[in-house]
Formats: C-alpha cells, structure tokens, sequence
C-alpha cells in the first residue's frame, strides 16, 4: 500500500476502505509518512467528504491508538458526558454528581482548556486540594465506591488524534464535519463509556455559529456512536448568551454548586437536567418524564451535592467550600461595569465575551499559559434583561488590574441595547437520537 | 499575509490576489512556509482550480524565481519551441535548424530526459564532441552570429517551478492542467524567447492521453502566453504511434539529419515543417501558405542542413557525422523483432515501446543514470503498415544483451495485429491560437 494511491483515490472523491485508513493512521503516527503527504490527504477529505462509513472507521483507528481505557471492572452501565463548549458551560459540574446521585456510574475523562476559561479539569482544580491527575487504580476505585471520579486525560489517550488535530490546526483542515466529529468521538471511544450524550453548542460563543451545522454535526457524532456500537445522543443548546450568569473558573464552580442547591440561574439548570435525564434515559432507567422526575428529586433531596461534596473529598479537595465560598481563591481586585443605557439587553456577542474573560486570565492563550483561578466576569444581567443607566451588568475579577480596562472595551463590543424587550429563543434546540 | 488563510481561501474556492501568490511561492522557496502548508494549498489548487488571472501569475512569478534570460543583445524576433513530450520526437532537432535558415533567430535551452529516450540536450550529446554546457557568452554570440544555439538549462531556470513540482510529485497535484500549464510556461517565460510555439502530444505515448484533456492543456498554456506578453500558438499533435521510426538518441538524430536532407519519415516531416510554419507564421514572416512554402525551400535548397552543421561545429561537435553515420556511438548487439502474424498492424502501445527503449539503455530511469546514445529501436513496420511471419517489425540496439528479451516482452504487449487495413487518424488534431 502507498500513501500516493491513497491521496489520489480521495483526492479523485472515492472512498477509502478500512485498510486504507488504518494505514495512513498507523503509518503517520508511526513517522513513516511525511506531514506533507498527511497534509494533501487532510485537504482533499476536506473538499471530498468522507462517508459515514469511513467516518467510523478513522474514528475507531484513532481511538484505538493509544490507551483504550478499560472500565469493566465497574459494575453496569457507564455514562459519559462531552459539550463541544461554550462560554459560562459548566454542565459536567452539575450533570455527573446528578447521575452518579441516580445510582449511574460516572467515569468521567476530562480536558484542559484552551481559550476563555479552563475545561472541566482546570474548574475543578479552582477547588483548594483538588487533584485531577489520579492513578487508573483509584479512579476505578472511586467510582466502584462512590459512583463518581473525574480524572484528567492521560498523555495516551488517542494519539493519532492529537498529532492529526495539530497537523489541521496549520493547514486548514479543521472545520470540516466529519474530522470535527471522528476527533471528538475518538477520545470518547477511548474514555470507555457505554452511553454517552452530547452537548452540541451552536451561536456566537460556539464553535458551530450555525443551528444547521451544529445539528449536522450532532447527527454525525451520534451516527459514529452507533456505528461503533456505543449508544449516544445529542442535543443541541443555545449558545448566543453565556450560560448561567458566571465566567471563569472559580466563579463557574460556585454557580454550579448553587445549581446543585437548587438555586441557580434558571437556564442552566434548565440545560443541565435536560442533559442528565437525557443520559438517564439511554441508560434505561426510565421514561424521559421518569428521568427528569429523578433528577429534580437527586437535587431537591440534597443527594446530588452530597455526592459532589464525595467527589470533592475522594479527590484531595476542601469539601468545606461548598457551603463557604470565600474558600476559593480571591481576586485582588473587582470592578463593576455600569450600564450607559436605559432599556433593555437585547444581544450579547458571546465569543467577545469569551475574550474579555481570556484578558482577565481566566483561560490560557497557549497551552504554556497559567490559569487565574479566581479571574472571570459575573452577569448581573443578560439578553432580555431590562438595564437602566447606573445598573451593574456584570462584575469583573481579576489579580491584573491593567487588564480591566481592556476587558470593559471588550464589554462594549459585545453587549448591544435596545428601547423595547426582545425575543428570547428556546435553549433546547434539537434532540438527536437514531434510533 | 499568513499562509493559513491563502490556503484557507482557496479550500473555499474563492480566488488568489497576485501579492498571496507571489507570498505563496517567494516565502516557500525562502524555506519560510513548510512542506506541508504547501502541500495543502496545492491539493486546494488542484481541486478548486485557478483561474486565467491566477495561472498566468503563478507562471510570472515561478518564472521570476531564478535568472530571466535576457535575449535583448540579439536583434529581431527571438523563437522557442516546447514539447509535451513523445515516444520518437525528435522534432526540435529538424524545427530549429529550420527555422534558423529562415532568418528567425533560435536561442533555445532544453531539458534532460527523464524516462524512454534523452531530451533535445541528451540526443545532441549523441554527437560526438558536442558541448551543450556552454556560457551564455557563447550561447548569445553563436545566435548573433549563425542564427541558432541550444544549450542546457541552467539550474537556476524558475527554480520555484523545481521545488514545487518535487513536492507536487508525491502529494498527488501533479494532473491538474493549470499546474501543468504553469510548470512548463514558467520554464519558457525564463529563457527569454519571444514567439513560442507548442506542441502538445495527445494518446498513449504522451502525458495526456485524451485528445479533450490535451486541447485543455493546449488551450491554458496559449493563454498565459498571450497573458504574460508572449505570442503563443499550440499544435496537437497524435502520439498514439512513434514518431517516425527511431527511438533512441543516435538514432533519432540520424532520422533528424534524414528529415532535413528531405529523406525522413513522411510523418515526422509533416509534424515538424507545421511547427516550424506555424512558428515563422506568429514571426510574421508571411501568410501560413507562405510559411510552408518557405520550410519546403530551407530544406529543398539544403540551407537547412547546413545550419545543423554549422549548429554542430560551433558547440565542438564532429560535423561529419552528418555524412558519416558510423562515426555515431555503435551498439554492441542488434536484434531484429520478427512478425509472428500475417495481416496489418492495429496498433503500437506507445508508451510501453517507450519503456522497452528504456530497458535497452536509451533512457534514464533515475535522475543519476546515465544514457546509452547507441541504445534504441529502429522500427521497419507501423500502425496501419501490412506484415507477414517473418517479417522485421523492429531492429533492437543495446550494449546490454541481456535487456534483449525483456524488451522483446514489452513490444509483444504494445503492437496489435488486425487482419484488414485499419484507419489511420491524422497527425496534426488541433490548432490553438487565441487571436
């Protein structure tokens, strides 16, 4: 086989069969084809297309090209949890200390951050103790005893992807569908979950700005899911206004933990439970009624948070800040963005926003960066609210303080006012699910 | 400019400006943009093509990456002449001595072959003493002074067309016409001629195989000729048969002398007077009629003929060889290949003869072989030609006795017999002249 005939065939729009595919991958990662080879390849499925077909199999070869990550040893079903993220998405927070709360075990493998603020590891490491980076041993042990773990991903966990992804990030080749969908699900093949539901974002602080081609890359990360027999669904969430009212780390972990207390924003609640009872669901527990019926009951009788406060405390971290916020670290200084207009909210540029809170050192701008724990801006106020001049609309956090004035011009651009109350969309957009 | 978003226009189809083509091609040859940047935009290129505007600045700039030969010290109207390449065609060889004869001046570089047979350059070193590495200097003055020079290409001829047609060569961009266009014209633009006419072979022996694909080629090159300040008219010419009889480099270049003493293969004469009219025709020498009528004279009269000697005695070349053919390097072993059937020849599998002339030592096939000029095939029979048993169809040369049957193998494979007379397609299919 040689990796000339291969690009020729793609790039004259035929379909690669599986040893095709499983060459280029092991052979690439092996060193034994060139990047510029990779590259012209990388191009012509981007202007060809791959099929559902070669979509699953480049999915599963890169998945299996690391560490396949083994759960078997947990009794029942495993759920995992992925968003293509947005900005104030702290779904995981709240979603897995629910189902884990329903009797679902919840390993759950986890990224950094690169952008606005942390992912998912970086949030919780905002918790004073919390350690992310685990043992296989005692993230099994963990979930055999209390239901509930939430590691970091290992250096090995699908290899092919990670040399692949920053082979496109240089030519051009990543907004395509079906390479955004196989890199997405490889690493979730490899995490090892059974079922597993999808967060698709779609607006102006996600990666898809399109409802279109958010729902299509919905339909294709569940089809790779069934094609490689892992039960999956999707839905589809508004991302044109940050979700919740809190950015940055810290502040996210707070708003979560309110969540859990039944007390926070309404609309990411809303999101969150929609998330959960949809996992509950593929994981039978239930009608989609029952499911959601079970999740306000894992919240309202206080299980939920007692297990994240058992996460918390398997995990090295202080479980008193659950009930005592001053416990995460503090910024050195707070300044509140004031409204110049009387009337109401009526967009709010979410990827600007992202940037704002990027500048106040919420999130890393390369992978070298540190993370602010405590920087991150508050919303008093979002899209529909009524303002009036002098209202605060959002505090800013942050230990660098010739950062807020770029942070508020940032602000600016991304808040737009208008005299009468807009329309406020649906935040569940679409529900994927084949079968 | 960053590299990243030219190739990410082109993947979206939209067209290149000048500044990003010539950022493209200035910052690759300066080693600036890797392998594999490039390598993605030229998959971009092949599959969303370029436009008129976007090809001639490819050729422009390519063809400014290395020295312009600059023919301004010689007066008058300079001419080239640039084929696509065949099995047999030695027609610059007769075209320029030609078109010498008639007052247009004939400053020629050529390549090397890479493949069946030499190129122009490897089939004069036939000749013995012959010196194709000559200074410009020399070359410029035996112009000026006899009307023809052919030299070697200097290795700094659009050295950005090298680079990228070596990394075209293994991401499989090689086949797209206006690549193909703006390799070859680049080349043509540098050596400074100022009329130019191609000949574009079309069929099994030629690098396009369909006569649609070669009017294409044909048409795009004339258009950057025309686009780039360059008179250029293409001739297709059939190459689903040898041309002429001779393949190999002594003995093209005997058939060549033939051509000119008017004794040659009707064929070969009729492809290389219509290219040499049609040349003196854009050097407005006179009306088409005129011009063939002026070709027939040069040879007729035998002023021809006498240019190629004097060609040979500038560039240190034995002029006998003209009347002496035996002073031409001779083959060790001759081996006649016998018809085993009665009835007409069908067909010759071009291409194949054209790898049995390579087997038998008449060609290169790495940069680093070396040729043998006395190697070759001399064919006594052709398409269309009645055979019967026992026949000689062809006469093999070689120094190595042991390529013998090999070659003998291939000529099995490429000639088809038929039993009544088949059609013969002409020779001269297209004329492409955008004025």
């Amino acid at each position: 086989m040689r990796m000339y005939d291969i690009i020729e065939k793609k790039r004259d729009g035929f379909e690669l069969d599986s040893e095709e595919i499983r060459y280029f991958i092991t052979e690439y990662c092996s060193g034994n084809i060139p990047d510029y080879q990779a590259a012209a390849l990388l191009m012509a499925i981007f202007l060809r297309g791959m099929n559902e077909r070669e979509t699953a199999d480049l999915t599963t070869i890169m998945a299996h090209s690391g560490d396949m990550v083994d759960l078997s040893e947990i009794p029942g079903i495993k759920a995992d949890k992925h968003s293509t993220g947005g900005v104030g998405d702290k779904t995981t927070l709240i979603l897995a200390p629910i189902v884990a709360a329903c009797g679902i075990p919840v390993a759950k493998m986890s990224g950094r951050g690169l952008g606005h603020t942390g992912g998912t590891i970086d949030k919780l490491e905002a918790i004073p103790g919390f350690n992310t980076a685990i043992s296989r041993e005692v993230f099994i042990k963990n979930v055999k005893e209390t239901g509930i773990s939430i590691a970091g991903q290992t250096g090995n966990l699908a290899p092919a992807d990670k040399k692949i992804y920053a082979l496109r990030d240089v030519t051009a080749t990543v907004n395509n569908i079906s390479l955004i969908a196989s890199s997405i699900m490889s690493k979730k093949l490899a995490s090892g979950a059974d079922r597993i539901v999808l967060d698709v974002k779609t607006g102006s602080g996600a990666f898809m700005k399109s409802l279109e081609d958010s729902v299509k890359l919905a339909r294709e990360m569940v089809k790779i899911g069934e094609n490689t027999g892992r039960r999956t669904v999707a839905v589809v969430t508004d991302m044109d206004i940050p979700l919740g009212y809190a950015v940055g780390n810290s502040l996210e972990i707070i708003e979560a933990i309110e969540a859990l207390k039944n007390k926070g924003p309404r609309d990411l609640m809303e999101v969150s439970f929609e998330l959960a009872a949809r996992l509950l669901e593929i994981c039978e527990l239930g009608t989609l009624d029952e499911c959601k019926q079970m999740v306000r009951e894992a919240v309202e009788s206080g299980r939920a948070i007692l297990k994240l406060e058992e996460l918390i405390e398997r995990q090295g971290g202080n479980k008193r800040v659950i009930n005592d916020y001053s416990l995460f670290p503090q910024a050195a200084y707070k300044y509140d963005y004031i409204s110049q207009y009387d009337g109401y909210i009526a967009s709010m540029k979410t990827d600007t926003i992202g940037v704002a809170s990027l500048e106040l050192g919420a999130g890393r701008e390369t992978k070298e960066s540190s993370i602010d724990y405590a920087a991150g801006i508050l919303f008093r106020k979002k899209t529909g609210d009524h303002v009036e001049k002098g209202d605060i609309i959002a505090s800013l956090y942050t230990n660098k303080q010739e950062k807020i004035s770029p942070a508020c011009a940032l602000l600016d651009k991304a808040i737009h006012f208008c005299e009468s109350k807009p329309e406020i969309k649906p935040l569940i957009l679409a529900y994927i699910d084949n079968k």
